[in-house]
């Protein structure tokens, strides 16, 4: 059994490399950031815990994969850079067997983005991991959920619903063999954070968040705090590769309320329609536009022909949920 | 039962007073913090377990305070100022009855240091609180650990071990009544991070650290990143008012390895003692010269005529003990 210094030491303490802000890591009381002048902080917590996150025994690897991407891709909704974060951990035992792949899997998606591990906090309990993410933008940038206005464009990033799929077929809600749950559970275990296309619509869009919760939920949010209504095109919305090939009804309730997709919901002029396939081109992230702002306060949605849909969904809710 | 999103409207999202750093807080992706021109970040990230950190059961207002009193504990450490602070919450289940008073013993502490809640997640799962405090110091000043130099002298501040004399009454390895549990339990419950002293010592204190291990460990941590030794007089440790009266070896052990004290431990240079004295008059904290650093790298506890004492005592590691 290792001790807690020692775990700390053998697996999460890297020399920070020649960092632009970190200017003191792991193992003092705090560490040091020194933001680049000028720029706000963009700040994210996000606390993963077995059995409801993930499941139990779940791969240590792709988990640390996944725990920092979730956090990053809060980041890109942002439109904000990365820059550094901290590891809470709370561990039933601390074994190497978990421990290395865990590490490796979390700092490959660190190193990607250039993001140091600077600080944090490990203890014996239930396994929960809570990561808190910094990242830079400048003042003014931000796409932020309440700057929706009637008239833009709703666009998505990348495809929807084959992480919601995957997780049908762990669960056995639908026939799947496996090869066809491999094929879309790449999704689920290793999602992709969409920072480039963030930093690549600053300016562009007006409002953005990523879809964590399924679409409907998290588009909803952007029209609560944005004081807005909208209409979603249901049939426009691009279903992941093993999706597409399902019934429509199963695709139409996964990839508008299916969840952990971590793609980028956002809102957009349609004067900055070029904008938006351009930022979408530099930053080599496929975008799709769904629908468009309105005034009021509905969430309509519509089918391919623009004929109401009556569809029965719900979002994702941590406290509603079984 | 609260949905996810009532919970965090009703005890967690409150209008940022003017605040001079917190652009964004609660409802986004991330919060956004603008630091002040020039100030380096401090950045310290705690996670409490239930059973582990604190018992089933315990009084919420009290765990509110005490999850945020040992972040702040951390940037006192540092000597920064607290700025704001992240909240991610895992619970069994969404109760008003543990919310309001584990919010209001939170945010009562909050205000008094000026710390905004800026963002944060919750969710269902073993209870779990993780905080990420972030604090401002001018760069160069912060109270490192690392840098400790022979013949400082030894601080701390206020008094050692009646946190874990509470601890042996509850589990009752000590014969101690009610009242007398009672008289140290607050010391346990709502310790009081040391800021004003923190702020105080900056540019006179050489180390610090704060003390939530023990005394022997956490003085520990400064002398092996500082690569030195220290001579400590276990007899001029001050004892909290309750531990004071008890037998001489009990008071040893509970000063110099008790946990969950929350002092400071710091160095400084003989020839400021005078200053060390008036930051602790200035922030009306008292301070007790107990060692001094030495060349080498062994700790070496003396009694109060400077004799070897032989003691056998460990600081906590979270995954060495039971």
């Amino acid at each position: 059994m290792l001790s807690e210094f020692s775990l700390i030491s053998r697996y999460f303490d890297r020399p920070l490399r020649h960092d632009r802000h970190a200017a003191l890591g792991i193992g003092d009381d705090c560490a040091l950031l020194t933001p680049a002048s000028g720029m706000q902080l963009a700040i994210s917590s996000d606390m993963l815990v077995e059995g409801r996150h993930f499941f139990a025994g779940a791969d240590p690897a792709k988990l640390g994969h996944k725990c920092l991407a979730v956090n990053l891709s809060d980041l890109a909704a942002m439109g904000a850079a990365p820059l550094a974060f901290t590891l809470a951990l709370s561990l039933p035992e601390a074994v190497e067997e978990w421990l290395a792949p865990f590490s490796d899997g979390m700092f490959r998606l660190a190193d990607q983005h250039g993001c140091a591990l600077i600080g944090g906090d490990t203890t014996k309990g239930p396994l929960n991991i809570c990561i808190t993410i910094f990242g830079e933008i400048p003042p003014g940038l931000a796409l932020r959920r309440d700057a929706a206005r009637a008239g833009d464009d709703i666009w998505v990033s990348g495809t929807l619903g084959d992480a919601r799929l995957a997780l049908a077929g762990y669960r056995r809600e639908l026939k799947m063999d496996a090869p066809m749950i491999e094929a879309c559970a790449g999704r689920m275990h290793e999602p992709t954070p969409r920072l480039a296309l963030g930093c690549a619509l600053r300016g562009i869009a007006h409002a953005a968040i990523d879809i964590s919760d399924g679409l409907i939920g998290d588009l909803g949010h952007i029209l609560k705090r944005s004081a807005v209504g909208a209409a979603l095109n249901v049939d426009a919305l691009p279903a992941g590769p093993v999706l597409a090939r399902a019934p429509q009804d199963l695709r139409r309730r996964f990839t508008l309320a299916g969840g952990d997709d971590y793609e980028l919901c956002f809102t957009a002029p349609v004067s900055n329609r070029i904008a938006v396939l351009a930022a979408a081109h530099r930053s080599a992230t496929p975008v799709t536009r769904v629908g468009s702002i309105e005034a009021g306060n509905r969430l309509r949605l519509v089918d391919a022909q623009g004929g109401a849909l009556d569809l029965q969904l719900d979002s994702f809710d941590h406290f509603s949920s079984p």
